[in-house]
């Protein structure tokens, strides 16, 4: 046996724990869930947290990547631990470090193999748009506020262009450099309950940005100012600028993610 | 005809318009309603936006002096402009110059002897727990968290003794100073929805920090700490150290005002 581990190794290699944790957060004092330099992320908070509660340098791998302002019900997270408490302590040990905008919801145990990235199946994302005639102090940091008619009918039309397997190309960020931008939506379902519009999305993966402009454009059609059908001609086309704008961030959940 | 206004004066006295305006508010990042110097207030927010909207000096008089840390749905200020902007113009205005966290709903023209405090018959204020076994980061900041079991009949039946006329001395802020701490509360439903345990309480009017401290009060009945028959005593004694303590701001709302 040559290569690595290098001959003579430890005859017991440390296994460590590989934690699984589902995360909620309110999404607006963040900069997002990614590690970034120099700024308050989700994920800079979370690794900050579990250091101190392990004594270890953990390094945190999340489901999805939600964009500044984006929240989440159900963001999961996977890291790797030699430290000792036990795993049904983790969520309280977390709480009690984390600011009140970020909740640990529960933790488990997982194979060796198992990643918060790679092993998940599914997301559903949700989307909120507050449809009324006034803003909403309370909730206008969880919803887009659009004061106009919408017309369900047809967002519920454009909605059903999108589902299935697709090149996603149109509705995603367009720098975003990626092997491939086939995604498949599972299901996108337009609701109305009072003056809340809800859209239900959920896809084996997202693209960047893709949940939003997939948003911004079914709302265009929404308010008369394109067809449903022409969802289909901006899939094919393949050019992020033929879709519509990307919706704000703060409309936007991730709420679940399925392995 | 002596006195003021003295002799002579303008045969035509500018007739200032009374207004009166619905508010809403996440009052998370305030001091609470009422101006204070150097501190940042509904109150403060309103007098500023207005002012620049009618280029006079606008002072605000306000329904509900909110605590810091309570939030309103349904506000209400009155204040009395020589300004020409057109009544029903009034709540876009403000909207744009204010941040999101506070939104004015409504605006209506009132006779002048309206008085959005003096004039108001009853304020209906919610409380909203949240009793579930982990918190919530999305909804932390308009939810008291309360992870423990609560009895649910117990804590109605102690709100049966607050309702109607009493000195609500041992249900306020020891350092007010009134001239009657007689209040009438209307009503007082405790209802739960899923994991939210809801209060509704209407009173003709509110003691500082009174429906805080029937909410913390109540929990107590509802953990076992206290039995539902105390809250007659505790009305009886007259005492605020007799009663609960005061339930944390956040899961307060100012739901309505009626004149």
């Amino acid at each position: 046996m040559s290569g690595f581990p290098p001959y003579p190794y430890p005859m017991t290699m440390i296994q460590k724990r590989n934690i699984k944790v589902v995360v909620e957060y309110d999404g607006t004092d963040y900069f997002g869930f990614q590690r970034q330099p120099g700024r308050r992320t989700i994920q800079r908070e979370l690794e900050w947290a579990l250091s101190r509660i392990t004594k270890e340098t953990i390094k945190v791998v999340g489901a999805g990547r939600t964009d500044a302002g984006v929240h989440a019900l159900g963001q999961v997270i996977s890291f790797k631990t030699e430290g000792t408490i036990p795993t049904e302590r983790i969520p309280v040990a977390l709480n009690s470090l984390l600011s009140r905008d970020i909740v640990a919801r529960s933790a488990e145990e997982m194979p060796p193999e198992y990643h918060a990235r790679y092993s998940a199946k599914s997301r559903a994302y949700r989307y909120v748009i507050l449809n009324d005639e006034v803003p909403s102090a309370l909730f206008g940091r969880f919803t887009w506020f659009i004061p106009h008619k919408l017309n369900l009918d047809s967002m519920a039309e454009a909605a059903e262009y999108l589902v299935g397997k697709h090149d996603f190309t149109s509705f995603s960020a367009a720098d975003m450099d990626t092997p491939t931008r086939v995604r498949e939506v599972m299901s996108l379902a337009v609701g109305k309950r009072d003056e809340l519009v809800v859209f239900d999305i959920m896809a084996n993966a997202f693209l960047h940005s893709m949940a939003r402009i997939i948003v911004g454009t079914i709302v265009e059609v929404g308010l008369g100012r394109r067809k449903p059908e022409e969802i289909k001609d901006i899939l094919d086309a393949k050019d992020r600028r033929l879709a519509g704008k990307t919706a704000p961030p703060q409309g936007l959940v991730l709420m679940e993610v399925t392995y």
